[in-house]
């Protein structure tokens, strides 16, 4: 019996009467060309006119079923290996890291079996799939989730706070924590301020490809991962990712500054408003500033991993109806971040609401939906009715930084006012320094 | 009695002592320099330790009153005169475009007497202040409304597009609608929608300081937007805004494919995904695409102005709590378009909530918060369960640009089933099509 998951109609008839399986080496004749490669299983909302093989070079190709003559086996699907590589021979004078595993495309392999995603975790994998990491540091691996980045929440912020606490505790020299794009700097802002005057670096990594793709990102973004958190003489939260359109950069940037601006690239991850803090290329960690607080072990370290859930992120526009507003306050919220137009400007029949609001005691903060650039609430009267209400205006922060920020804030001060006054206080370089960064000219990819 | 609003305290005591009034120009010596210029108002949140003038170059400059000596009255402020320009010799054979004003900081002055931003809109003051336009069009314009961009919804969309029809059907051979930065984006969207097929080219311009001030950006954004309009020889919705950071470029960008990018940076628009459609500089127009619809007025010309409010745009974050979806199908919205993360995601406890939007006929779309790139709802599990229930992924389209296509899309269909067939089609260049224009390599500031 063939098991061939996700075809149907004519591809299914088609691989039960060559009697093939999801996973056998096979070769494909079709009318002008003759394929060998692996067969993929296909997603539920697939047509049935394709079937899927991944080449030797790693590719996925579809080869339409009219077109396809034969179909012969050539190798049936083996079953999996699990001998676990060998540790290689490390030198003990290297740095010693701790690499936290929490899910997303860096830390996972395509199971050609299911066409699912598993984890790939052991110290031992990493080495043999990674040797170089063991040029810059003796690693050593812990899974601790195994979660799409996109169903992260702030009570995994809290898990992966304490859990990053007590590897710094047991004595690593630095923190990798590999983690799913989508929602990564919303995780290294909320690291940011939990971890804050960490004695050692903390950096997050991930990839926007995974590794069975020739042009996947999670190797070299783990090299310089590993390197760039031995290197780098900083306290502090960091993301690395690729820096470049090519496969040779690894940008670092500081954890309250990221965001993701781009759905597919390599490159997506972007420093706003400043460089980032260091690259990695050739081998070497070149870093770029000298403001950033050093790291020290001696330091006094408390970690404040407590984030409130009862904040919302708005963002404003035209026809925007106040009553999401009421709904919130309603609700019970302890806090709205705003994400206005421009300067900070948001739509005048909103005022009465936010007023209430911030009269039933919960903190209203202003970003900017431009992203580049900061707010100002005193060019413009809309601007000012905004400040008179009480609206705290956040300069260049982040939007995604600053909810981020009000839930921490929220979570761990002993009242709302201690909270506002976190909320104006710079913890992590959420407000930027203009002085400690060369401004970048051009707001732009690298 | 003099007449110093917005000072007090110290300040107030001060200019009250030296009997000088806002708008006059006086002279101030301090310890170690001597500055003239016009007394400016104070904002109410401003401290009292500072007096404003304005030096004849423009600029603003704050003096601490701890090193004031002294202040003394050079010339009283004037009444203002309002002789009217006289119309300039215009040429008959050159086109006649129509300039609609909404409001927003091209369209104003800063009145000396009050700090207020007043409309400055007769044909013959524009002629006087921006001389150039006269090169290239016989110009008529038409104060239609006076608001900042913030406050600007879908019922002044309305009074827009019918003003636009209104100035087409006169028989101009191109639209010019000046309008505040802040919601620019969002309106260009609105109009690109209701005139699809305009048989002249309309082109909305703004500008990001002042016409006081020396690095205003207000005249040649004006001037491109003439001179392209009089140019392009395309039908659509553009944006004119500057293009570089020095005042030598405007960039005209597509109206369903801009974003206002930056807080306060003149060159703060952006195409995303795309080239502009063209740049003015040098007095010449360089047209970068040959694929996009021809003008021509004996098209078919068939406006659809209306739009449904109850349309929400969520940005999705972590602890993102679905009752916010279910507030808005229990008020009766009848669409919401996500920001999710990266390819299109939502955390999955949003599944339900979505699941019953949908049932209830709610339309339910799906964008990037990324901003560049485009959402792909196959490649992860994530993303083919959000397929399955029914949420219609919108390729590249911008969140902002799909907010105001669904509001289009169900204030004009017959049905909730039109309407979504009409969210799938490419009315304006919503969707990027690959082979129209050269994607840029780096998606940056030019």
């Amino acid at each position: 019996m063939t098991d061939i998951q996700g075809y149907k109609g004519v591809s299914y008839n088609l691989l039960s009467k060559s009697k093939v399986s999801i996973g056998d080496f096979i070769d494909v004749k079709t009318n002008n060309e003759s394929i060998q490669g692996s067969l993929m299983p296909r997603y539920e909302y697939a047509d049935d006119q394709h079937i899927v093989i991944k080449m030797s070079n790693g590719y996925n190709v579809g080869l339409r079923t009219k077109k396809i003559i034969s179909i012969k086996l050539i190798t049936k699907r083996s079953a999996p290996s699990f001998q676990p590589p060998k540790t290689p021979k490390l030198d003990p004078k290297l740095p010693k890291v701790a690499i936290i595993g929490t899910g997303g495309t860096i830390a996972s392999r395509v199971d050609y079996r299911t066409g699912g995603v598993h984890p790939q975790f052991s110290t031992n994998e990493l080495y043999a799939i990674v040797p170089e990491i063991g040029k810059y540091a003796q690693i050593h691996t812990e899974p601790l989730l195994n979660i799409y980045s996109e169903h992260i929440n702030a009570d995994h912020w809290n898990i992966i706070a304490e859990k990053t606490v007590k590897e710094i505790t047991e004595g690593f020299d630095g923190i990798i924590i590999a983690h799913g794009t989508d929602t990564m700097g919303y995780t290294s802002a909320a690291l940011s301020f939990a971890l804050s005057n960490s004695p050692v670096p903390i950096i997050l990594v991930g990839s926007q490809r995974s590794t069975d793709r020739p042009s996947s990102d999670a190797a070299l973004n783990l090299i310089g991962a590993v390197a760039s958190v031995t290197r780098i003489p900083f306290s502090g939260v960091y993301v690395a990712m690729h820096g470049s359109v090519n496969d040779s950069t690894v940008a670092i940037h500081r954890g309250t500054r990221v965001r993701k601006n781009h759905t597919s690239r390599r490159d997506a991850f972007q420093s706003i408003d400043i460089s980032p803090v260091a690259f990695f290329k050739d081998e070497k960690v070149e870093v770029l500033t000298e403001d950033l607080p050093l790291k020290n072990s001696s330091l006094q370290f408390k970690a404040r991993c407590q984030f409130e859930k009862d904040v919302a992120l708005i963002k404003f526009y035209p026809s925007f109806n106040y009553k999401i507003i009421d709904h919130l306050v309603d609700s019970g919220y302890r806090g709205i971040v705003f994400e206005g137009t421009g300067l900070g400007h948001l739509g005048e029949d909103c005022y009465q609401s936010i007023d209430d609001a911030v009269k039933k005691g919960l903190l209203v903060g202003m970003t900017s939906q431009c992203i580049w650039g900061r707010v100002n609430l005193t060019v413009y009267d809309s601007g000012r009715d905004l400040l008179k209400i009480g609206v705290i205006p956040l300069g260049d922060m982040l939007p995604e930084t600053a909810l981020v920020k009000m839930m921490w804030a929220l979570g761990n001060a002993q009242s709302g006012k201690e909270a506002e006054i976190l909320m104006h206080e710079n913890i992590a370089g959420e407000y930027l320094e203009r002085s400690t960064f060369e401004r970048r000219k051009k707001y732009e990819f690298i």
